[in-house]
């Protein structure tokens, strides 16, 4: 290789839709996953859960586990405390205990843990424990949560982590872990004044991510420094959170994370990874802890919401005001809730221009698993209920649901409800396509007799997590070929190729000469978290701004030696230095974007640093028989700025809608008294490729970010945003039933039609 | 921790006797080898070694190998030119085969490989390996093979890659690898005109550095890198060798070296990497290469060399003209051996002020085992010959052998023989405390009756090996903890240590908050290798900059947000600039020192960054009788600039002294017709805990190298030099005899008293 120093910014790595570096590795199987980590002398651990919902421990029997041939120790809080006093994390509040202390909180909750060299004797240990609870009244739903007098945590303790979360305090004797309030203009006068006003309340269901690889820790406590493997997306928060559970500097904490299998926000902050570590330096030995999948239902949810919308309309069908009252289903231990809450609290009224806008979004405690982090924090559960109340109101106005959304949405230059001013957001530009796309201004076959036919389009959008810092190292060496230090954890979502792409286009490089380094806190430098769509446009920045370093650097070293840097092959460059292939050239990059808090108001000008764009078409046949349906054509437009590899964003578009499918259709959580009574993937169906729509259509709209790196921002979730509400919008336009709860079922259909014919159900 | 950045060089963390960072690993047993790795589906390497010292290879037998029950794979070098066409390596010729292809040069050339899962499978079939020769004439001694007819290499490429051997051509038709010669003033005129001319032969013998860890290596071919975990000294030339020879580029070859168990000068550049790397990748499965104890003696051996010096002496003792001619034997393959010879060739007159000198130096081939670096590099065996060269010439003109020196030595400014004026050299310092260490000028008791008592003194001096380059990178982590990356190999010379100081010390923060990465060229930047005591002064200076750049960037990002960095904790700074626990703060720093190339006769005004000075002082007491003796008192006295760790140059100092006190006594490889017949620790001895001599002590003197890091300068070999000479020197003082040969034995004695009493051996 004689590489020369190329154009920066050519066009010649970035933009193509070259192969994921990784592909081979998959599709060999010989990716690694923390899954075939064995260790020499490791340990299995086995958690004992919770039985109850809500709970004071008044013993723990481990006497039969600790005699059970093969097992190695029986860990309680107690063991812990020893080593931890105090044994809390989380990343909005330090509430969630490494083993219940004292209280349970929620059914399937670690109570205790056993290791054995030999997994199925922890197993059949863990069976043995014996918990004496005496129960304590419970609550699940979010809106009783706000009321009820069973009081999930006494105390609280605010983690302090994020700038944003400064003000979460909680709210004491209250299950109110944090509300967002915004309020612009005047909504109460303006609904006064209002032609029509309209109120519909919606709700969404428990879900769960299930990537194919499990929550797994591996955690070796070595002799200078406990390093923990695990399948995380964010390998500095647990390098920090671990560390400061210990009372450790960072550096004695080493964080890997090889290939994942999956994570989607599920693999966010602590998952398994404090147990684990814990284990382990009270073992003094390896241990290994992985979820079977049934144990994940247990542990983890995603936030149910109850979502209340109030719109004051024009005659013309204008929106003059919007109320939105959210309650987040937040569970036991706030995990990222407040932050979800926030987060998507100031978009709530969504991507339309409302001069009188109120939002009050709760994040709640109930005694359900915790919430973790869904893909599209929020918003997809936000879009289903403002998209289905646009269509509502069209319908009652009898406006075309184009023709509302084109009356009402933001265009570039407004202020969204923040009061921030909209700037490269395609909204408008991915509607229009989508109606392109969807034929929607010609004539559409509605179907006849029993099979029925209607059509759906939603929109919606979403900010990014700000402000938060991505560092990344870029390291030349000299044969010019490259290496890349980043922490964003490459999922599948192909960020190690986009990655190597930001180098290659800055350096001005082949991208063939850039390898991309695995997250390893040891190696790689910081980065706050591979989530909420923000790598491609904070991770890509800080690798542009590493590598760009980095050209500057071999520009000048190049420049001292007499030498042109664009006309000397890189080798020829550090030769002519260091007399022999020897020496490398490093560039470093940091990158926090700009942003403003909001005001008590939750105003404030720079709520972002950029916007996501998300847009579904479906085009639906019922049957009006037997309320089932068919999705015949679904269609997704994004605004995903340039898009970094184009292949790689259309399979993230496809990726995130059949997800979002998943949840529209048929993924739900069943809880009865706190207990998850469908815990497996025979009782839970996720999509299969039969799930696939007919005709399935994703594009990114042709536009430029121009804050992004190259023009690029996030896509990892604008697919999932309008899913849900253009089928159910759909399905209104077939047969005339109007859902509001999700999932949409044949059974849901089948009773809307029933009572539309004023017929009981079982006539 | 709540650390503020402290003064810059205060003295808080550089040369502070702080314990060593891998202490507790070490004591528990816990620290990681190369030799405990397993990975799952790794094969066992058994080598096949070649049975003549010079010959053809007519045919190889595999077939019985082939099919023993368990065998995987067995490898000549046809299989080898299939994936490698050229498969010649070496960091100054590419002239060592990765198994020999159509030639053997010496006996216990690897000839063939056998793989399996087990390795007792593997040996057994290495053994069934029947290979045909043509045997052809051989050469072992190194002055003949300046003569011989036998002609080890036909054909020689010069690797290119050392700046400084960019005239190495290897003569053709001879056994001439590297032929060094420096002219200064007239010697043949200044020997007509002196009042005496004396010249002597010395001669050192093979020997072998037997770290713990003997020579092991794991390749891992994973999908997108050819990983390679190797107890080497040398990283970063592995990773650009292997690439080479593989036609890669740099970035898909991964070098790991954990904890090293020793090396010395052993570990460098390819030993097993290469056929180790060829045949993980030949059997797309990982393959351990790892030598026994034995096999290392059939692999590599030390220069042993023929040195004549003589010297035209005024009647007052002044040295006024010095001829010497050195002859190292290389044995098959050149290795490292032409630098040696370059390097050690320009100190051949020792450290005295001498007008006129002629040195000339030659790497010979012979059919031995390629000889490698030996701690001290030709050094040990210069200082054996020259300094008992000044006593024999004192002796001769009834001199002190303090005296002779004092009048002789190079003093500060004094141009050295290439004509470099010596700088912070302390050759006159360590002399002088030498002698009051001594008592030198007090009565000695020179014993009585069969037990004689003498003394001796021997002083030396080395270059360091120049240019060469080294890269360091320290990442500040939010809570001010840090991260030194460097590619230092930590062999027991306590470098971490050393590195995380340099660290500590330009940051300003404790050493404890100090953590330093063990070499991973995914990881770890440039370094040239850990050899020839550089590492203190080279990487000191790459960490020290990259710890200063990192300062100067944390100082900035203070000042960015208002604040003062040395008033503000770091976690402080950090958290106003990222709002929360985030960010890292990365500085980078490269050090390759200025050098002038030697002209045609040897001369340059810049010949090294810094010189390293170590002298010893003996007394013996000797049994008239038996030739027996004892070294009653060693007394080693070395020139390091600022020691950066008192305690652990110390131990440098002592340890170094031992391995010397080893060449000294009684450490020599027996060869019979190229056949090594001592190839075990139970026929060739080490030095043991017995050995120590009664009374040792060692010191640094007060020096500071100005140019050095803080002061610095290395220190691994400075306590080799003067050993042998002191002891030879003492034994002469004592009874008279003596010896000009390595090693000194009883023996010899006995054989010298008879033959100074004119009785034959045996009466």
């Amino acid at each position: 290789m004689a590489t020369t120093l190329g154009k920066t910014n050519s066009g010649a790595a970035f933009g193509r839709s070259i192969p994921r570096v990784e592909a081979q590795a998959k599709v060999t199987g010989k990716a690694e996953y923390v899954h075939n980590l064995r260790l020499p002398g490791m340990l299995y651990g086995k958690v004992h859960r919770s039985t109850v919902a809500h709970g004071r421990i008044r013993g723990i029997d481990v006497s039969a586990a600790k005699v059970l041939p093969g097992v190695y120790a029986v860990y309680t809080a107690a063991d812990i405390i020893k080593l931890i006093p105090e044994p809390y994390y989380g990343p909005a509040f330090h509430d969630q205990p490494i083993l219940a202390v004292d209280k349970v909180h929620h059914v399937g909750e670690p109570v205790a843990l056993v290791l054995a060299a030999d997994p199925h004797v922890a197993e059949a240990a863990a069976q043995l424990i014996d918990v004496d609870y005496e129960e304590l009244p419970a609550v699940f739903d979010e809106v009783e949560a706000m009321t009820s007098k069973a009081i999930v945590h006494e105390v609280l303790k605010p983690a302090g982590t994020f700038p944003d979360l400064k003000h979460l305090k909680g709210k004491r004797d209250t299950n109110i872990a944090l509300d967002f309030h915004l309020r612009r203009g005047d909504a109460q006068k303006a609904f006064a004044e209002a032609d029509h006003v309209f109120e519909h309340t919606f709700r969404t269901q428990q879900v769960l991510h299930v990537p194919l690889e499990p929550f797994v820790t591996v955690a070796d406590p070595t002799p200078n420094q406990l390093v923990i493997h695990t399948a995380s997306q964010s390998p500095s928060f647990v390098r920090i959170e671990i560390a400061r559970l210990l009372g450790w500097a960072e550096n004695k904490v080493r964080v890997k994370v090889p290939y994942l299998g999956g994570g989607f926000g599920a693999k966010l902050y602590i998952k398994t990874e404090a147990l684990t570590a814990a284990a382990a330096l009270l073992a003094g030995r390896p241990v290994k802890i992985s979820l079977t999948m049934e144990e994940q239902f247990y542990q983890i949810t995603k936030h149910a919401a109850t979502l209340r919308i109030k719109s004051g309309v024009s005659k013309d069908g204008k929106v003059t005001a919007r109320e939105c009252e959210v309650w987040w289903n937040g569970g036991a231990y706030a995990d990222i809730g407040p932050r979800v809450t926030q987060k998507s609290g100031f978009t709530a009224p969504g991507p339309y221009d409302i001069d009188h806008v109120s939002i009050d979004s709760y994040a709640l405690y109930t005694n359900l698993p915790a919430a973790g982090a869904l893909r599209g924090f929020g918003i997809p559960q936000l879009v289903w209920a403002y998209e289905s109340h646009t269509d509502m109101i069209a319908k009652a106005l009898k406006m075309d649901p184009l023709a509302i959304r084109r009356k009402n949405i933001l265009r570039e230059g407004r202020p969204q409800a923040t009061g921030t001013l909209m700037r490269d957001a395609g909204i408008e530009k991915v509607l229009e396509r989508l109606a392109e796309r969807m034929d929607w201004e010609k004539s559409f076959d509605r179907g006849s007799g029993t099979l029925r036919r209607g059509r759906g389009i939603a929109i919606g959008f979403k900010a990014s997590i700000s402000p938060t810092t991505s560092v990344a190292i870029v390291n030349v060496s000299a044969d010019g070929s490259c290496m890349v230090y980043c922490s964003t954890v490459d999922m599948g979502q192909g960020s190690d190729t986009a990655m190597a792409q930001f180098a290659a286009e800055a350096l001005g490089i082949p991208v063939e000469s850039v390898t991309v380094v695995h997250p390893d806190t040891d190696v790689t430098p910081y980065d706050m978290a591979t989530l909420g769509s923000r790598s491609t446009y904070h991770m890509g920045h800080a690798v542009k701004l590493a590598a760009e370093d980095a050209r500057d650097k071999l520009m000048q070293l190049a420049k001292d030696v007499g030498l042109s840097a664009e006309t000397t092959p890189i080798p020829d460059i550090f030769r002519k230095k260091y007399g022999m292939q020897a020496g490398n050239i490093v560039g470093v990059g940091s990158y926090i974007p700009t942003y403003t808090s909001p005001d008590a108001h939750g105003q404030t000008d720079n709520a972002t640093p950029f916007w996501m764009i998300g847009a579904t078409g479906a085009e639906v046949e019922v049957d009006t028989e037997t309320g089932e349906f068919k999705i015949t054509r679904l269609v997704n437009l994004v605004d995903v700025g340039r898009p970094v590899n184009p292949a790689i964003v259309e399979t993230q578009i496809s990726g995130a809608t059949m997800m979002q499918l998943g949840f529209t259709l048929f993924e739900r959580m069943d809880f009865d008294a706190g207990q998850c009574t469908n815990a497996s993937l025979a009782d839970y169906k996720i999509p299969g490729i039969r799930d696939v729509p007919l005709v399935m259509e994703n594009e990114a709209v042709d536009m430029v970010q121009q804050s992004g790196p190259f023009g690029a921002k996030g896509v990892g979730e604008s697919g999932t945003f309008g899913v849900s509400p253009a089928i159910a919008s759909a399905i209104d336009d077939a047969v005339g039933v109007r859902l509001t709860s999700l999932p949409l079922t044949a059974e849901a259909v089948y009773r809307g039609l029933r009572a539309q014919a004023g017929k009981p159900l079982d006539e």
